[in-house]
Parts: structure tokens; sequence; C-alpha cells
């Protein structure tokens, strides 16, 4: 499945505030060389992955990672959101302890965004911490969980609400293994991708446009290109706003609407889908507001719907408002949202990256989007 | 219980390498004033203690929190060791998410080490992070676990396994806490403070050796000062290595035998006195390796003496032995202790602050102090 002969395309560097800096590799044939991606002064190794990736990839990685000579465990979960849990991260931490490793091993995450939140939480407090080496195989993955070192689990109360920043030592992005990905999947990546150019690269938004609307070639050096550039967008917005108090908010384009779609909709809409359509209703609500012109509302409308995944059945506005008051973000009950200006640049005034949303606001552009007729 | 009138008798300042540098105050009547320690800002406040300490002082410190007109929730867990484990902490964790908690909350922990660790590690990883207040209890809690960020939890694999780096916002050691203290609790405090004197201040160690053998009076203002003193060297220790991979490892003076003590009686014995016959044993370890003199190892023997901790059973070295390889820190098997050169200074070679010790010293001092006709 993967070519051995590796080929280090692009090296994305990022250097995260108050933490050593790290470099992103995005490339062909990377899973079977992560031997190189060690550090000097490693104990031993866990390999932590889901039992679907595992059956593809872990026999290449493991055999790269035979090579050091190391201790190695293999560490498998179901696949799934439904084991980011306290209980599997439990699991997995008592295996590494039974293989013995220390605080001087290191994880190497193999998979999607549920691996390098759960193995990465694991890492950030095995005795307090050790190296971790992610090995991202969905888009989604390379695109967002690479940067920015937010590791974590649920709980019955919430996604995402115990875990820990904890930045990796490096990162191989292998896009060899975009080829085995199901299409939903790619568009979680996609729309990922489209939004960091709406917010900070209007080049990178151009060549997304170029994309045809049936994806393939997924492992070409084109479309590493591609990831490598959006990779490189959130590092240049994270690395000045490591704790996401400030300009790092932009990143939550899409997502006020977009999260309240998908705790209205019990996470059947896919996490791309679901930003997808956050961003065309929130890129509505920013020229409801006179921040953004028609024009480039179009624009990002008319490039989200070549991927054929805005059509959405009637939405209660009433109800998404309450789901949206669920979400963590929206504290004492008011709207902010991350608004863009123009493809390419978002909305800030006085320092702030966030606007107060009137509630009408979000209510008819809910209707005009998907009100009954809709 | 508490005074009324505060008095700030102390203040120390700490400055962790790559995280915000904050304050330990000791002085009298803190609790009653734990809200002159909150920064503006905060949504909400879970206060956190065990059973024991909520009966003796959570009254006084709700009543001050209650002055801010914040939403407060109170959660008490089991006294003891036994209550840090990962189901305490979920269960912390779960009642601060049903109080509506979210990232704007701080965590007040009041009471010894275990509620530090405990609490603290719910604060690290909650929400990705928020702010604490830690209100020491125990004479071992104000010298030992205000100064470093360690935080935790034990696992059936061991103590501390799982963890973070979670330095407090503010701490405020009350000594008026300390006149309820088990006197073996107060112990425990002492052994570090002498420890703290013979790895890096020598007049430390003088003012000790004045203390009566009996301790009283330990909610004085003499006291509070020799408490102050005893962070003071720790924050010196710390601040410059924050990591525990250099200079930090001569706080681990008598804790490499102490440990192993530990382990080997199944925690039976306090780790005051573990680490007291732990000193006992490294300083006769360091004069056999012909770094300390006869003179300055028995400065430490004679002090540690007069606090009558120093008789034990006889040892098996060969157990003991078995259990120091147990220890996380003991790493492949070989024996490293930092070990003084004097009262007051360790030795360091070449920029290194452990030395190798050959098995057939530690198992010819084990004989010597607690062989069988000891």
């Amino acid at each position: 499945m993967v070519t051995q002969d590796p080929s280090f395309d692009h090296v994305v560097a990022v250097t995260p505030r108050g933490a050593a800096s790290y470099e992103v590799v995005v490339g062909r044939g990377l899973l079977g060389a992560v031997d190189r991606f060690l550090p000097d002064g490693v104990s031993s190794l866990a390999l932590v992955c889901d039992e679907t990736v595992a059956d593809l990839y872990a026999p290449v990685v493991r055999q790269a990672l035979e090579r050091t000579g190391l201790a190695l465990v293999e560490i498998r979960f179901p696949a799934g959101e439904a084991s980011k849990t306290r209980a599997t991260k439990a699991r997995i931490e008592d295996a590494m302890f039974e293989a013995g490793l220390d605080r001087h091993s290191l994880v190497v995450a193999l998979g999607g965004g549920v691996t390098s939140d759960l193995a990465g939480f694991v890492a950030a407090t095995f005795m307090r911490g050790i190296a971790t080496i992610n090995l991202p195989t969905t888009l989604l993955a390379m695109v967002d969980a690479t940067v920015g070192g937010k590791t974590g689990i649920d709980t019955p109360a919430g996604k995402n609400l115990v875990g820990a920043f904890h930045h990796p030592l490096a990162v191989a992005a292998d896009v060899g293994t975009l080829r085995s990905l199901d299409p939903r999947l790619v568009l979680d990546g996609l729309a990922e991708m489209i939004k960091h150019a709406v917010v900070a690269d209007e080049a990178a938004f151009a060549e997304l446009s170029l994309l045809p609307s049936r994806l393939d070639s997924l492992d070409s050096g084109e479309w590493a290109k591609l990831v490598a550039d959006s990779i490189a967008i959130k590092a240049g917005v994270v690395s000045d706003d490591p704790t996401e108090l400030g300009r790092r908010r932009i990143l939550n384009f899409g997502h006020t609407i977009g999260h309240g779609l998908e705790l209205l909709f019990h996470w059947r809409l896919s996490h791309g889908r679901a930003v997808a359509l956050g961003m065309v209703a929130e890129a509505r609500i920013a020229e409801k507001l006179g921040l953004l012109q028609a024009v480039d509302r179009r624009r990002i409308e008319d490039l989200l719907d070549r991927f054929g995944v805005l059509s959405l059945g009637p939405v209660d506005s009433g109800a998404l408002l309450k789901a949206m008051a669920r979400d963590k973000k929206n504290r004492a009950g008011r709207l902010r949202m991350a608004l863009p200006s123009r493809v390419g640049a978002m909305h800030e005034f006085d320092g702030r990256w966030v606007t107060d949303v009137p509630v009408e606001v979000v209510v008819a552009v809910v209707e005009e989007l998907w009100g009954q007729a809709g």
C-alpha cells in the first residue's frame, strides 16, 4: 500500500509559544521511514492506533520502528469517537506500564484525530509527560490536529472536555494513506483547508478553487503541497497565540454554527459537512452585519457548494440556538463568532477577533438557508 | 480555630521556567482571606478538599470565597492516599461539569499533598487547564507541594504515575492549620525541611538545629519564617530546572533509599520517616565514596536523630535493592543518587548531580545501619 522510497516533499516548521518547536513533514512513503524521526535517548516505544488503521498501516510502521532495536509495544483500540474515553486512556496507560515503559519512552500515534487526541493525551500525562510522534492518516488530522497541541477525551458531559496542550516532537504526514480514505473523511479535511484559506490566505483559496469536484490523486505531489500550505496557515495563526485567547479564535470560523448543527443532529452530520454548513451560515451573518461583501460571501459559498455538501433538511432555529448555548465556547449565553471581512482575512475590531451577533440575525440566516421551504 | 485578622508574614516568589510566576504567601489567618488571592475574570469556583479537612476548614474558606459573589461548588472526597485515583479524578470532574464550571473557572485546593496532587491534576486537564489556588494545610504540603508544579494520581502500577506539571496561580500557606496536625505528619514536613537545608542552605540547617525536639508553637511567627525559608530554597533549586533533568535532582536526596524503604515496608513507614532514614543511609554512602566528611555526615545524622525516627527493624539488603529497582527513577537497573558534599551543598561532577553507586556500598551501609544486630 505504501511507497517504499520515502519522499520528504514539504517541511513546515511549527513554533508554539512556551514549548519546543517541531517540524511537520508532508510527503510519501513516510510511514516506512518513521525511524528517521526518532530522537536520541529514547528508552522504548509504544505504537498506538485503532484496529482499522492497525490492519492497514501498523506492519509498515512497526517494521521501521523495529530497525531502531528499541523495545516496542503495539496498543490497539476500537476505531471511532466512542473510544475517546477515560476508560480507553486508562487501558492504554496500563498496557504501557505493563510493558515497562518509562519517562524516556516515546508514543507513536498512528491514525486520525481520535488517535492523536487520545494517544496525545496519554503521552501528556504518562509520568507527567513523554514525547510523541504523530503519524496522521486522515486529511483532517493532517491539516488540523498536527498543529496546536490539543489533546483530550470526551466525558458524559461533552466532547473534548478533559485534556491537555501537548505538542509532538515531530509529525510525518504520509499522503499515501489518503488513498484509502473514505470520501466523507476527505470532506472533513477539505472543509478545514477551505476554512484556513478563508481566514488567512486568499492565494490558497484560489488554489483550492482549481480542484476538481471529484477528488482523486490524493497521494500526488501537488496534493502534498496543498496539504503543507494548509498546515502552514494554521501554524502561522497558532504560533503567535498558543492558548486560544486572541487571534487564534479566527480558526473558529464556521464552528459556532457548525458545532451547534452537530449537537442538533446528535453527531449524525460529519464534522466536515457541519463546518461547511457553518461557514456558509456565518459568511451570510457577516454579510448581514455589513462586515463582508456579497461577492466574497458568494465565492465562499460557491467553493463549498462544488463538493455537494450544502443540502440540509429544515432546521428549527430555536432548537439550533439551544444547542449552541450548550457549546462550551458560548460563555454566559452570548453569541460570539469569528467572521470574515473578505476571502483571506477575518474581521478585527480593537484587538478583538470575535463579534457579538444578535440572535435575530442568526434566526434570519437559518430561515433563509434551511427554513421550511429549504 | 483560625485567626480572623490575616497576617501575610512572608512572600516567596516562584518563577518556574516556561510558566507564569506566582507567589507563595506564608502567614496566619490566610484561609479566611483567600478571596484576596483571586484574579479578575474568574467565572466560578470549585473548592476541593478531603472530608477531614472539610470539617475543619471548609466553612472559613467558603465564607471568604462567598464574599466574591461567584458561584461556588464544594467537592469532597475521602481522606487518604487511596483517593488519589482515576476514579476520584473523574468524580470531581463530573461534579464540576454538573455545576456548570467552564474554562474561566478556578479550583481552590484545600488540604495536604493528596489534595494538591489530585485537585491540581483535575485543574491541569479540565478543559485543557484552568487556574488553581493552593491552600496547603500540612507542613509537607507547604514546604514541598507548593513549588514544582507536580500533580498526579496513582495507578495499579504505582504512585504518581499519571499526572501533569501545572503551577498554581497563588499559594496561601496558613500556619494556623498546623496546630491541628498529627505529629507524624509534622515529621513528614520536617524531614523535607531538613533535606532542603542539607542540599542547599547551611544557615537554614543551623536554624533547624535550634528547634526543640518536641515541636509545638507551629503556628508562631518564627515557625512561619522557617517554613518560608524552606519554600524559598526549593523555589531557588526548581526555578532554574523545572523539568527535573539537571540540578533539581539534588532534591532527590534521601529519596532513593527512602522510596525503596517505603516500597519494602508496603507504605507502612510514613514518608517523613522513610526520607529521614534515607538521608542517613545516603549520607553514609556519600562518606564511603569519599564525597562527604565524617563530621558533616554526623551533623546530618544527629539532627535527624533528635526527632527519634531513626530506629528501624532489620532490613534485608537484597529485598531493599529489589524494591529500589521497581522505582521509576532507577532507570535500566543502575543505582544513581544525589549525594551531599557537605551540609548545604551537593556533589556535582561535570554538570551531573547524580552519582553512580556500586551495589556493594549500598549493601554495606544497610548492614551497618539496619543489619540483623540492629
